[in-house]
């Protein structure tokens, strides 16, 4: 009986496949196996065409096997930082649990190409969806990279469901005020045109850009086009996820990708320069709970923003150059009379209100009509070229972190926010 | 002295340039006047290189001279209602006040090739910007719209500020449930690497796309790209403005063009096929006010979904394929113990809730995960591949004129929802 991890030997009518065999990914359903052929590539074929498996070497061997293995003194160490979501799904898959193990053995077991790179360590962080992320485990991630880091590591991973992945890289951009080594953030997308998984490629090209470049930082990996040939390093505080399920669904915003790495040939072609960031370890990852998103739609009431009366921080999602409404365009709608006091009575119970697009590209510019001159007015601070998820993140670490968050919101601190207007 | 509108000479050490003086776009500030030249492109010079502005025709003239031109009736006839925003910014500009006229003759006169392309009517319905809409507004477009279709006319446009243009559309859209004629929604963005306005190519090939195509039903035109060559006719329930300034910020989302219109050679290319719906004109111009629409953001609490306790419906923004927080990764986190249950109180008040999702591209499916299927059994709808802001006018608009609005949720009506999965 062949397990996730086992070395395997497929045959059907057409054909005999040798690879590991894959945990299934859970949108397919039953009915097909997933092997990863030596090429790298997983293929997956329907059960009823298959007409025998045969295990060539059990996983629990190799990783006895590796388990002897010593360390290779000539390459670096990367430690593989786990979260949950898809990319740990083999964890999922073989214990049935939520707090499996993930270790070293098993990692290099399922992506042997990582072995040829660096010595792997590993921690299995949490074991969540990311969906269900929040400023706290920030803290927790911190904290196992700093163990991580003293104990020699050169580079860390962080695997993690890809919903607030980009969130996430953003906000540990924030608590990582310096960092002597590089910190990327490696999902999986599922797929729904094909089966293959592009956890293996994500990571790999995140610990080739790890080894083979000076950045120091928080990045994204991901695939950069629909097929398997590059991947993109994106820059934490600019990178969005625009895809509900295609793998190269994470794109920069109003800023370009730091790296392209290229799968086949190892190549990183380095985009932006000067990217090394820190030497020593400076961690503040304190975020203040109490802050809030309003997203701006027609048709608003003013209790819609009194709500956050008494929160310390909110990020309205405003339209356009950054508007909302609270003119009184003809009698049936006085009702916006009131949205401007209510904005007021806000600002003025304490709370920090900063201003985005949901355009999601391009600049908030609040000089350009007087409307944007009167929220100012009120209080509200423009939030330059910032993505909306990310300015939520930087509200909340600036207030619990720096004396004059105010004033900081307009600055640019971890590359979130560009002087130059992209266009 | 030369007024907005008039056809002037302006001498400058390089150069002469003939043709019409156009309001100033409020973003450059003062210091510069624009002509639109007889090509059709506007340029701007700096007040201090001008050495001469002759008056070569008043404005005045030209209108008496119109109001005298009777109608072509070889020509269709279009009427151009305005409701403000930087399309109509001319208004503002001649008289300061709000409650401007808007003539024919004047559009015109600042519009020279409309009249070789139809007979033009207009009307100005509101003077706002488009950040102040609300439902009451498509009401005051809809009944607006029946004047002129009982009037004769055979196309209209709706001149609109940018911030909600896409939003009104997808409204309208609802609104009219059948619609013997186009209704074409155009708009004006500011640019800031040059100073001409969209406005004139924009109009012009809405008009030439409203006389050179059977369709009717409600689209938005604006440019396809960064120069002067194409404008997209986009479908109304699926066009999101993806940028604050740029003047292509309009693009289709999971969707297509209808048509591209050469601004050079008024050639039509019609992208879809099957762009007639309906015969005679059906309006149903009610919706439901209380519908909130709530993004996820991380480190979410539960008090922000019970405020819609009561209200009639709610959109939420969700991430990926449709998630929420609710689950409890460790104890530091137990506060999304109550996050479903105040997502169930919401339904249970008698609150329709709809899932779309922040990654804008891409279908919502919460059958792939459990925690999607934990939502559903709350009671969430999943919204398919709509857009937040039409899902959120959809649902407001079900509420209002349909007796089953759940069931209608996740049906395409106005081609909000593609069953194809496009990627």
């Amino acid at each position: 009986m062949a397990d996730v991890g086992d070395k395997i030997k497929l045959v059907t009518k057409q054909a005999t496949y040798e690879g590991i065999l894959m945990p299934r990914p859970e949108f397919l359903g039953k009915g097909y196996t997933i092997i990863k052929l030596v090429s790298g590539y997983n293929i997956s074929i329907d059960d009823k065409k298959i007409e025998k498996i045969e295990v060539v070497e059990k996983l629990s061997k190799k990783e006895a096997k590796s388990k002897t293995v010593k360390k290779n003194s000539k390459l670096p160490t990367i430690s593989i930082l786990h979260t949950g979501g898809t990319i740990a799904s083999k964890v999922d898959y073989r214990t049935g649990g939520v707090n499996s193990t993930f270790s070293p053995s098993e990692l290099v077991g399922l992506f042997p190409e990582l072995a040829d790179i660096a010595n792997i360590d590993s921690e299995l962080i949490a074991n969540m969806w990311s969906d269900d992320f929040r400023f706290a485990h920030l803290k927790m991630i911190a904290k196992t990279i700093e163990k991580h880091v003293k104990k020699g590591s050169d580079g860390i991973i962080i695997g993690m469901g890809t919903d607030n992945l980009a969130v996430a890289a953003a906000g540990l951009a924030f608590v990582l005020e310096e960092s002597p080594v590089p910190v990327i953030f490696v999902g999986a997308q599922r797929s729904s045109d094909r089966p293959s998984t592009d956890a293996a490629m994500n990571l790999i090209c995140a610990a080739e850009f790890i080894v083979n470049t000076d950045f120091t930082g928080v990045a994204v990996c991901m695939h950069s086009g629909a097929d398997d040939t590059l991947c993109s390093i994106l820059p934490a505080t600019k990178t969005k996820k625009m895809h509900t399920s295609r793998r190269d669904a994470f794109k920069p915003v109003n800023d370009t990708e730091i790296a392209l790495v290229d799968y086949k040939t190892r190549k990183v072609e380095q985009i932006k320069k000067d990217i090394s960031k820190g030497k020593k370890l400076v961690i503040k990852s304190d975020f203040e709970e109490k802050v809030g998103l309003l997203k701006i739609s027609i048709n608003m009431f003013p209790e819609q923003f009194e709500f956050y009366k008494g929160w310390k921080g909110l990020v309205i999602e405003g339209t356009g150059l950054g508007q909302a409404p609270g003119q009184v365009p003809n009698e049936e709608c006085n009702i916006h009379k009131k949205i401007y006091p209510a904005i007021k009575s806000v600002i003025d119970s304490g709370c920090v209100v900063v201003m985005t697009s949901n355009c999601i590209n391009g600049r908030v510019n609040m000089n350009v009509y007087d409307k944007g001159r009167d929220l100012q007015e009120l209080g509200i601070i423009p939030g330059e070229d910032m993505l909306t998820d990310t300015a939520f993140v930087k509200l909340s670490w600036l207030l619990a972190n720096e004396k004059n968050p105010k004033e900081l919101v307009r600055k640019n601190l971890r590359g979130e926010i560009n002087e130059r207007i992209l266009q």
